[in-house]
């Protein structure tokens, strides 16, 4: 395994802090590198962290689909330049994997955040579902969202916890992260070594779409999340269950054939994306010698 | 009882956005006149509304401060102003109650806020306390905190709701918003009408004081509350308990000789203000048929 460097980046959204928090923490009581593996760290929005805003022209986590930023600039597309040109692939700090550290004020709990099927990021999510039990989740084939930060590495997955307000501190929610980065090397290792072994399979909810909110003609919401689906990701649904209700508080149902699990209920940040909710389907993937072995050659 | 109007006023913090949502449904469910007590409903900052934030110069809810404001102009002075024109005591539109509904980030429940030691106001916390058992944050002599929009009213108290994220629609919560506005009528016509009397005593929280968080000296927090302390609103402290932990881990105690009952803690909105948490401290008042008179002769 030639692996050396593992960038974790927090703060990719600037008011999503307690990642940073986190980050800053484990360096303090952690050596940050040890013989096989060593931590870049770096806050990847740092001027909307110091605002305390999402990011200041375009969503960072949106901005590194390097094609479409050709001949275009703004802090954000500089940002993602900054990065790939500093930490990538083929820079003097070359990292391999990505972890990209975000919060939700969805009540996702702690998951995995995957972007298309990838063997070497199956390998890693695997490793962390099996350690922790995390729902992965699947983000393919959108063509109205690309340019994912973690997209433009070999490898890499986003942590996503949740629920907390946006630039609300809580030690809960940084413990969480604290223990993430610290085990993600004591797995990595463990695998290298041939100390565990991956499972057998991977439950992962794969992205179907996304559903935005009942909405005026002049675009103002007009229904919000029902109350018995607010707070309820991950959860199951079939046609008929209540997702929003009017401001009459009549109810406005899912009218689909299919069964779903909706995530990302009611995350603030996707209003703008006219997103009130995504929706995916759970799929059983058997996981392969080849992952690891991948894995082990990034 | 001359009394005709109360002024329900939402989203005087623009991205406090369930009371807002509760206005709407309420007055689209509900005859918002009855023979003795009309309702007027205003949104307190329709253009940070607009935009998802707190305000757009200053805080809104602490620019009723008439004399202060004497030949300064902002957006929110002049809203402000606005307010106190079209709906104050020497209106057309006259108010004689202002009701101000608020949301938190921290976890408080559904709280009652008053300013300062009226009598009508504490007629219609204990009304309220009476019938729902909420606890009561009397804010007085803080020098750094003035110009509170109720305190322009006669009589006026704030309902505030949490916890929950800026901006984040909760039907739960615009659900307790429902219920507190429909019953505010009810209950002071059965007041009008002798059908209630006012509870012996009233439990309040009297603020004592604030507590920042640790910080550089460049002013960065340094420190976020501590796992002990998160969502623990109300509860009551004593020397030697945690308040805080550092970047390290370490824990920061509570080294004030009184017992206190800590509230907003963590609010994301008081970090500018440099409050970490306020304090508070329990008071016994005995309530009295004065309160009842003044109230019903407003």
């Amino acid at each position: 395994m030639t692996l050396k460097k593992i960038l974790i980046v927090s703060g990719t959204h600037g008011n999503e802090i307690n990642p940073v928090w986190a980050v800053n923490q484990f360096c303090k009581q952690n050596n940050i590198t040890d013989k096989n593996i060593e931590y870049k760290f770096i806050i990847g929005n740092p001027l909307a962290f110091k605002k305390g805003i999402r990011y200041i022209d375009t969503d960072l986590n949106r901005s590194f689909d390097f094609k479409k930023n050709l001949n275009k600039t703004n802090y954000e597309i500089d940002r993602a330049n900054f990065l790939a040109e500093n930490f990538g692939i083929n820079s003097s700090e070359t990292c391999q994997i990505a972890i990209d550290l975000h919060t939700t004020t969805a009540n996702m709990g702690t998951s995995i955040v995957m972007y298309g099927r990838r063997n070497v990021d199956f390998c890693l999510a695997a490793l962390l579902q099996n350690k922790f039990g995390l729902p992965i989740y699947l983000h393919e084939n959108d063509k109205n969202q690309k340019g994912f930060l973690v997209e433009a590495w070999p490898c890499g997955l986003v942590i996503e916890i949740g629920s907390v307000p946006q630039n609300f501190y809580d030690p809960n929610i940084v413990n969480r992260f604290l223990i993430i980065i610290s085990d993600l090397r004591d797995e990595i290792n463990k695998l290298k070594n041939n100390l565990i072994k991956l499972p057998k399979e991977l439950i992962v909810h794969v992205h179907q779409g996304s559903i935005d909110y009942p909405r005026e003609k002049n675009g103002s919401i007009n229904g919000i999340i029902h109350p018995d689906r607010i707070n309820q990701d991950w959860k199951q649904i079939k046609r008929g269950d209540p997702l929003f209700l009017d401001i009459n508080g009549n109810s406005i149902f899912y009218l689909g054939d299919a069964d779903i699990c909706p995530v990302f209920i009611g995350e603030v940040a996707y209003k703008e994306k006219n997103i009130a909710m995504s929706y995916t389907k759970k799929e059983l993937i058997f996981s392969s010698e080849e992952w690891v072995n991948e894995f082990l050659g990034l």
